[in-house]
C-alpha cells in the first residue's frame, strides 16, 4: 500500500520565486490603471508569477479538481445530520455529473476526478471519473481511538501525491482540491484545533447542518480528540490520531501540486485542515496555495489565519467538494490575464498621475 | 437632445417576481447539498429567478458591459491625481482593447461598448466600440455651480436608457455597468452624501490615488456640494447639481436594464451612485440590481447599504470601468447553472438528513 510518491513530492518542493513576484509587482505599476486599484486581483497575479517563476505568469489552464472521498468512524457518535451512506451516494452523484462540484466545474471549464480513498459502504458501479484507491473502508472512531495507523496515513498521502503528479502529467496547469465525507468537519476541527492550539469548542461549526444536540456532541468529541492530538509533535501522527483518509490524501495532493510548481487552489474547512498539515510537512508548499474562499465553518478561518492566507471569495459557502475552488478559478485566471494582456502607460500613450 | 427613452424605461419597470423567487428557494432545498450550503450563490440564483420570472432562471448570457465616459469640471479644483486628458486617452485604450475592462471582459466572455457621453477633450479616431453620444464636453465645476442643467441630465439619461434597450435588443441577457471619468469619485461621493444624508467627509476616498492635500481639497468640495444638493428633493435636480454626465447616463442604463427584465450588474462607487438615483426614480428597478463588489471607496458601502445590496465580491477593487462586474459575472452565471443542472435528492437517490 505504501509507495514513495509522497516522499518524492516533499523532497521536490522548492520555494516560490521572489524575483518573478517583484517583476509582477513592478509590471502592475506600469499597467494603465491606478497602482493597486485591482486589489486582490493584483496580489493573486503576483503570486501566480512567483509560482511559475515567470512574469507574466501562464494561465491556470487547463485545470482539474480532485475530490477525495472517505468515511469517518466518528459518525457513530451522532456528530452529523446525515447518515454515512450519503458519502457513497454522493460519489455516485459525482459520477453522473449531478452534484454541485460537477456543475461549477463545468461552468469554470474544470475536469473532475473523484478518488475513493476510504468510503465505508459499497459503491454502485461507476464510470472512469471515480477511482478506487481505498486505503481502508473508513476511519476508526476518533472519539475513542486513533482514527488511522501511521501506515494508513502514509498510504492515503501517497494516493494524493500520485494523483497530483498524474493530473499535472497530463497537462493540467492548476490543481483544485475537494472533499466528500460525512463526518469530516469533526475530524477537520479536531485537526485544526490540535495544530493551532485554539480553543476546540469555538472551532466547531454545524458542518452539513447538525442540530443543537448534535453540535454539543460534536464539541465534546472535538475537545477530547484535539487534546489527545495536541500532545503529538509529528504532523503525520496528529493526522493518524484525529484526521481522515481524505484529509491525508489531500495533504499529499497539495504537496504534490506544489512539487509540480502549479497553483493549488484550496476549498473549504477540510482542504484547509489538510493544507495546515501540508505546510507543517513541507513549509515551502504553502507558497503555492491560493485560498479560494472563507467557509462559514469557524475552523476554516483559524486554519487560514495560521496559513496567513487571504481568501479570494467570501460567499458564506459550507459545502466542500471543491465548489469554492471552482467558483474562484475564473478570478485566478483573470489575475494572470491582467498581467499578460493589459497595456502599459507607455504602450497606450496614457498620461501618468501628476 | 432629449428623447423619451428614459421616460419609457421608467414606465416599463415592474417589480421582480416573488413567486419565481419562492420556487427557486424551494428548489434549492431539494438539490443534493445541505440546504443553504451554497450561501450567496443560492441567494443570487433566487434573485435571477425573480428577475426572469422563471425557475430555473436562464443564464445571464450573452452579456454586455457598457462603459460610460465623461469629464468633470471639478477637476479644476485639484481633486484628482490625474489630468483631465486621461479620460480621452483611456477611451482610446478601451478602443484598442488594452484596458483592464477589456481584459476582464474577454476573460468573462462579455462584449464591451464605450459611450462618450461627455468627454471634454478631443478623442483620437476610434473604432465601432466607441460611440459618440456627447451631451456636453464635460460638466461645469460642481464646487461652484450646478454641474449640469436638468435638460443635460435628461439627455444623458436618455443615452443610457437607449443603450440598455439596444444591447438587450441584440440579444444580451445581462447588462454590466462601467464608468470612466477623471474626477468622478468626487461627484459620486457628493451625490451619495446628498442621497443618504451621511457625513460627507467620511464618504470621501482617494479615488484613483489623490495625495493628502488633494484629499483635503476633495473633502471640502464634497462637503459644500453635498449640502447644496441635499436641499433638493427631485433626484434629477440632485444629479444636475453635483452629478456627472456618465452618472446620469448610468442611471438611465440601469433603469433601462430593469425595464428589459434582465439582471443588471453594478460595479464600483460611480455605478453605485447612479443606482441610488435610479432607485429613487424607479424604486422597483433595484430588484434587478446585483452588486458585483464592494469598492474600497467609503461612499460605495454607504450606497450599497442604502440600496440594501450585499455584494458578491470583496476584492479591494477601486478601478471602475466595469472591472468588478466582469469579475463577478462567472459567479452570477454559476448561480443560474446550479438551479438548472444540479440533481435533486430524489433524482440522485441520495438519502436525506436524519
Amino acid at each position: 500500500m505504501i509507495g514513495d510518491a509522497f516522499e518524492r513530492a516533499c523532497d521536490a518542493v522548492v520555494p516560490v520565486d521572489g524575483r518573478a513576484a517583484a517583476e509582477a509587482r513592478a509590471r502592475h505599476d506600469r499597467l494603465t490603471k491606478p497602482p493597486g486599484s485591482l486589489g486582490r486581483v493584483e496580489a493573486v497575479g503576483i503570486q501566480l508569477a512567483a509560482i511559475a517563476g515567470a512574469c507574466p505568469p501562464p494561465r491556470p489552464r487547463p485545470a482539474a479538481v480532485a475530490v477525495f472521498a472517505a468515511d469517518h468512524g466518528v459518525v457513530d457518535d451522532g456528530v452529523s445530520a446525515w447518515p454515512r451512506e450519503v458519502t457513497a451516494a454522493m460519489v455516485a452523484n459525482f459520477d453522473r455529473g449531478g452534484a454541485a462540484v460537477n456543475v461549477l466545474a463545468r461552468a469554470a471549464g474544470v475536469t473532475v476526478t473523484v478518488v475513493d480513498v476510504g468510503v465505508a459502504t459499497e459503491l454502485p458501479a461507476t464510470g472512469p471519473t471515480v477511482r478506487n484507491e481505498r486505503v481502508r473502508a473508513g476511519t476508526r472512531n476518533l472519539a475513542r481511538e486513533a482514527a488511522m495507523t501511521v501506515d494508513e496515513v502514509r498510504g492515503a498521502m501517497d494516493v494524493g501525491a500520485a494523483t497530483a503528479a498524474e493530473l499535472v502529467g497530463v497537462g493540467n496547469r492548476a490543481l483544485l482540491a475537494g472533499d466528500m465525507g460525512i463526518g469530516n468537519t469533526t475530524a477537520a476541527a479536531a485537526l485544526i484545533a490540535a495544530c493551532t492550539e485554539r480553543d476546540a469548542e469555538a472551532l466547531v461549526g454545524r458542518g452539513a447542518g447538525v442540530d443543537d444536540a448534535g453540535l454539543a456532541r460534536k464539541q465534546a468529541v472535538v475537545r477530547v480528540a484535539a487534546e489527545r492530538a495536541a500532545r503529538l509533535d509529528d504532523p503525520v501522527a496528529v493526522l493518524a490520531e484525529v484526521g481522515g483518509l481524505e484529509i491525508a490524501a489531500l495533504a499529499g495532493y497539495l504537496i504534490g501540486g506544489a512539487a509540480a510548481r502549479v497553483p493549488v487552489i484550496l476549498d473549504g474547512v477540510i482542504v484547509c485542515a489538510a493544507a495546515l498539515v501540508a505546510q507543517r510537512l513541507a513549509p515551502a508548499a504553502a507558497g503555492f496555495f491560493i485560498a479560494s474562499h472563507r467557509s462559514t465553518e469557524p475552523a476554516a478561518t483559524a486554519a487560514l489565519d495560521a496559513l496567513a492566507l487571504d481568501p479570494v471569495l467570501d460567499l458564506d459557502l459550507r459545502l466542500g467538494e471543491g465548489t469554492g475552488a471552482c467558483l474562484a478559478l475564473p478570478i485566478v485566471d483573470a489575475s494572470a490575464l491582467v498581467l499578460t494582456e493589459m497595456a502599459t502607460f507607455d504602450e497606450a500613450n496614457v498620461p501618468g498621475a501628476e
